[in-house]
């Protein structure tokens, strides 16, 4: 699956001490909220302290719903009139003060996927798409969006709402549009937990131009206090160990590794607030949002403990038990603020950002953000990105069950096609996600299944509702790009198909896209690489004829975690130089999307290897790809005429071995279907006739 | 020919009136004299008017000499106890007052090949390789130069210097080194005109840690002052008018070009140091340097008016016609200083710099240099390198009867070496000058020819001298890499040759740069990519085995001017985002270097054109190359079975291209050579049996 969003790169900000002292300096992500020097110097909290309460609980449970229950929930109609009549009461409450107040996508975790009683802007404009964000002032409402949701966003808001349709000319951002609204030297509420310190830092600069100030409103959230006893309580699902034999490497060494970081650094502390980081430090696992196996939780380490901040509903015996072996101590997930508080309070501190963007910055411009930056990705997310033996073990292993999966599907989904059953987009994708569920250590959907006929491809971004989506025509493109959260691994995977006859323009564009693939797939490459420089491989076929897709080649995947997760990425966008690491995990999905007729995508998951090249230039190690993904590739889709001998080898090869690595794990009519699948597309005898030399 | 200081950025500075009047506001490039700031607070200089003379010329004269000679003349040995003695004496001198001074290689204009007048750092420390900086303290004096020169500094330097080996561990940097001798709180002395803005800011701030003053010297330079009557006289060769049948765009239009930018900046005035941007903006050339056909000048335009600051005794009577005609007005070189204070006058200025590397930026750091930055390239920099179509016409022409003279050298050199007759590198590289010299329009070579054998090919700069250059090996690789300058085109080609029986590695190697060229060369890509994205393509077969090069793939040519200019280049470096625009040229010379055995590099010069792809996703240009370079690629060097049959029509095609285009300019034996060096290679037949589909 393709991430618009690129994978999230973490970036502390550092809290130094201007002594410099080592129990002066704490590392804190840039996710976390965006007012830290603000909070320090005393405000109050009146969290709700949540009780200690210990929970039983056994296996992993299955998470997954089937698409068309957890859709229709999403689409209830809402009544935002009232709701914005009640947000505006409180701009005038004492302690408020407000002339506007903004109202993001985002928890408080930077989290891609995030529990219902976190959707804040959902619930106040009725709006639920996945991006956005709803702007209130005392006479108006907004929401912005991208081109994904135009239309949705058009059913969705109802007359009390400006669509602010994003990247269209002319439309305002939304400080230009506070600068245009408001009369100057106006206060602009946020939530300081939703934002980011550098959208915080960006946004407060673009208002100041017309002397409007941003203010951080700490609790409660206005959403939260008009929402009350309608909104959905916090997911409460236990926690689960993430077993050892799948995480490779205990607690206690992940912990020594970050403390060893934060003398390197000379901090005394690091507040994660990144949920998939703090599984992975913590070899635990919750079910507290769809997709991410995951739990609400905050995390801090310090050179001589650890807290988790976590609901204590959620913890197991066991994780208690496992958490207690590792030092960490259990604390209310509402207390992280008063912790954070008096973590400030040891000293004075200064923020320091490494870039605005969020990209990592090689430049010559770094001094001029202060001599104590900490210019560099979060130790965590580089260290989780680098997959261990165990994590690449249960990566493979989870892939060969999960094209077990896909190839069960893929006959099922023939034979029913070709017994001209009408089956729509979302009961395609159901059926998925029962043949899935078949397999052991299956979890969940690792995000929402994007399963598009025909022109519905050509979104790529899909996503089919039951409702409105279309029926799967025999004659049109076929594209399904889905994946899967398993108990030892998460995968990833888009194939697209055609069920009749090809046209000659559709294999044209799918040889294309395939040779893209190839050529990423055989890339090799220097040590300190960074992904963008690989990006051009993915595309050179179809720019020979004027072609091109819209969004990167690959983005990072977890290890039974997030299945977008950075530092690393293969993109046009070369803000990010992350090299690629012997270890880390991308995905290669070149595509091409013809607006209103098809979508073709082909993605595999590959990891990072060194590779044994005869030569090492330089002294330094050469890297490539191992393919995690074994699923067939339609050879009626590809064009022979415009393949070299070595991809057709390669097609013969990858084929070779899926049917090698899957086969045992099939039998009957899908062992049947992976055999006619897997057949060498065609044997070259080329000979060569000297002329003259 | 690769050039390791990649081909120089402009970015005006903007001398920025706070009043924001038009009359305000001033265009200066960086690479002007760094110390704007002070100059027009008041100072004074003494510069000597020269008298206007005219002078009559004729046809363009050629200005080569043959590489034994000017090479001679370079390596004199000098004197430097003396020397030293004599500018420590100038130190304490009154209005001087230093503790230390910094003798760069530049001239004022940044050149990259300068007159014997301005060679400064190789007078004072008698070392004459192309890149170093010296520093002379009262007590110490020291050279920093880089790993290409360490054995001849080591040969030329005396004893009273200390030889920085620059990039070896432990090696401080200048600023490092003059913080490390100097005591707290000392003078530096620069001579300014020889500083960019951007380098002298760095400098500033390196040695203030310590306290140390950067003091700008303006008059004399100091070394000037002791080189005194030995120092050879500034070059007063004539400058002739560039043709508009070669220059295709008059003067007139290119300083309305000029004055409609300034209008689109809000600014009054540019001031021009570059010597090529004054050559092409006039449609002058000039014989002052060696490869270069520029003139000593600066060169001012108002919306109204525009001055040239150059020695009087250069300009002959169609010049100065020719100037008077576009409206330019002559002053002696010397006075560009007092010119610019007085435009100075006329305001406040501020100035803002692009980028501290020279680079242009994307970021969103831009805000961080000030609100009324000019953040884009030179706009002479950037209309020079987009060739119209007389240039492009000139570049082919001039190609060809380059090819010709090298059809013509290499039969020679083939006969001789047959014959067993020793030659020298130096021999060759002067043959090859006597047959380029018989073409018609033959100025001058665009830079020192490398010409390697054996392992003298791995040392990618490498400048054979007379008195210490190998014998040609017939049974060694040979690499020569050289360039001329036609009166209507610059050349610039390098071919790698065997004599005998080249081993299996050298084939291997030579055969992987070869497909890196032709993937590169067959490039197509959407408009707006910077050629970073495409230098992976020329490196990817090399990386397939753990090969790299250790320099970039392609920098920008003039056309009839410099062999290296901006803005654009083709490099692993991604700091330079130009984009490659239509009817910009190119270099394409992938390469391979094997310490103490051999080097590989086969070049082309490129214009990039327009493709006439079947799609236009994105409703953009999509761009590709057209090869400017014709002359035959030695087959026996190829190893066949790693090329795709792809690659083999590639350099069937082009040789069959090169016998069409160069034939007719040659007759005996060497059109027999390129016959016999252009017949296609093999014919592929391929039989596909399909076996199961």
């Amino acid at each position: 699956m393709h991430s618009i969003s690129s994978p999230a790169v973490m970036h502390p900000l550092s809290l130094s001490a201007s002594s410099r002292f080592l129990s002066h300096k704490l590392l804190i992500p840039s996710s976390f909220f965006s007012n830290f020097k603000t909070t320090h110097q005393g405000f109050h909290t009146n969290f709700t302290k949540v009780p200690t309460l210990i929970r039983n609980c056994t296996s992993p449970p299955v998470s997954a719903k089937p698409s068309s229950q957890i859709r229709w929930n999403r689409t209830k109609k809402s009544e935002p009139d009232k709701k914005l009549q009640a947000l505006r009461e409180l701009f005038s409450r004492p302690g408020i003060g407000i002339d506007a107040y903004i109202i993001p996508s985002q928890d408080a975790h930077q989290s891609e996927f995030i529990a219902e009683c976190y959707m804040r802007r959902a619930y106040i404009s009725g709006f639920t798409g996945s991006a956005g964000t709803v702007v209130v002032t005392k006479e108006k409402a907004a929401l912005w969006t991208d081109g994904r949701y135009f239309l949705q966003a058009e059913k969705q808001l109802n007359s009390n709402w400006i669509l602010m349709r994003a990247g269209n000319p002319g439309v305002p951002t939304t400080s230009e549009w506070l600068n245009d609204v408001l009369a100057p030297g106006a206060k602009v509420g946020v939530d300081p937990f939703l934002f980011s310190f550098d959208a915080a830092e960006e946004l407060k600069e673009a208002i100041a131009k017309k002397n409007h100030k941003l203010v951080y409103l700490y609790n409660p959230n206005l959403v939260d206090e008009i929402w009350k006893g309608s909104r959905p309580m916090p997911p409460n699902k236990p926690i689960r160990v993430h077993e050892l034999k799948y995480a490779g490497v205990d607690v206690a060494s992940k912990l020594s590794f970050l403390r060893s970081e934060l003398l390197d650094t000379c901090s005394s502390a690091i507040i994660v607030s990144m949920l998939d980081e703090i599984a992975w430090l913590l070899n635990l696992r919750g079910s507290d949002v769809p997709h991410s196996p995951v739990m609400y939780a905050y995390l801090i380490v310090e050179v001589d403990g650890a807290k988790l901040f976590v609901d204590n509903s959620k913890v197991t015996p066991e994780v208690l038990n496992h958490l207690e072996n590792a030092g960490v101590e259990l604390k209310p997930y509402d207390t992280i603020l008063s912790e954070v508080e008096s973590l400030a309070a040891k000293g004075h501190f200064e923020i320091h950002v490494s870039d605005r963007k969020g990209n990592l910055h090689n430049g010559s411009n770094d001094q001029s953000w202060g001599p104590s930056g900490v210019y560099r990705a979060s130790p965590i997310s580089l260290a989780k990105a680098v997959k261990n033996h165990a994590e690449l073990e249960g990566m493979r292993n989870s892939h060969l069950r999960d094209a077990a999966a896909l190839a069960q599907f893929w006959v099922w989904l023939e034979e029913e096609v070709d017994k001209e059953v009408k089956l729509t987009e979302v009961d395609v994708a159901d059926k998925l996600l029962e043949f899935r569920s078949k397999q052991a250590g299956f979890i969940d959907t690792s995000f929402d299944t994007i399963s598009g006929s025909g022109a519905n491809g050509a979104i790529i971004h899909y996503k089919p509702e039951p409702e409105s989506c279309s029926v799967v025509d025999p004659k049109k493109l076929f594209l399904l790009d889905s994946g899967a959260q398993y108990v030892d691994g998460t995968t990833d995977i888009t194939r697209t198909v055609h069920f009749g006859k090809p046209t000659a323009r559709e294999k044209e564009c799918f040889t294309r896209v395939l040779q893209g693939h190839i050529a990423l797939d055989q890339a090799v490459f220097p040590e300190n690489t960074p992904g963008f420089v690989l990006d051009a491989f993915a595309r050179s076929s179809l720019w020979k004829i004027g072609l091109d897709y819209r969004h990167g080649t690959g983005h990072g995947v977890g290890a039974a975690l997030n299945v977008h997760e950075g530092p690393q990425s293969i993109s046009f966008r070369y803000g990010n130089i992350t090299p690629l690491q012997k270890g880390m995990i991308v995905s290669n999905e070149p595509g091409y999307y013809e607006d209103h007729a098809f979508g073709i995508r082909i993605e595999n998951l590959l990891c990072v290897k060194e590779v044994d090249t005869p030569n090492r230039y330089g002294g330094i190690e050469y890297l490539g790809f191992e393919k995690l993904t074994y699923v067939p590739i339609q050879t009626k889709l590809v064009d022979l005429s415009l393949l070299s001998v070595a991809e057709v080898d390669w097609l013969n090869n990858y084929h070779a071995q899926v049917w090698e690595k899957v086969s045992p794990l099939l039998d009957g009519s899908a062992s049947e279907w992976l055999w006619n699948n897997t057949r060498p597309l065609l044997r070259v005898i080329c000979t060569y006739n000297i002329s003259c030399w």
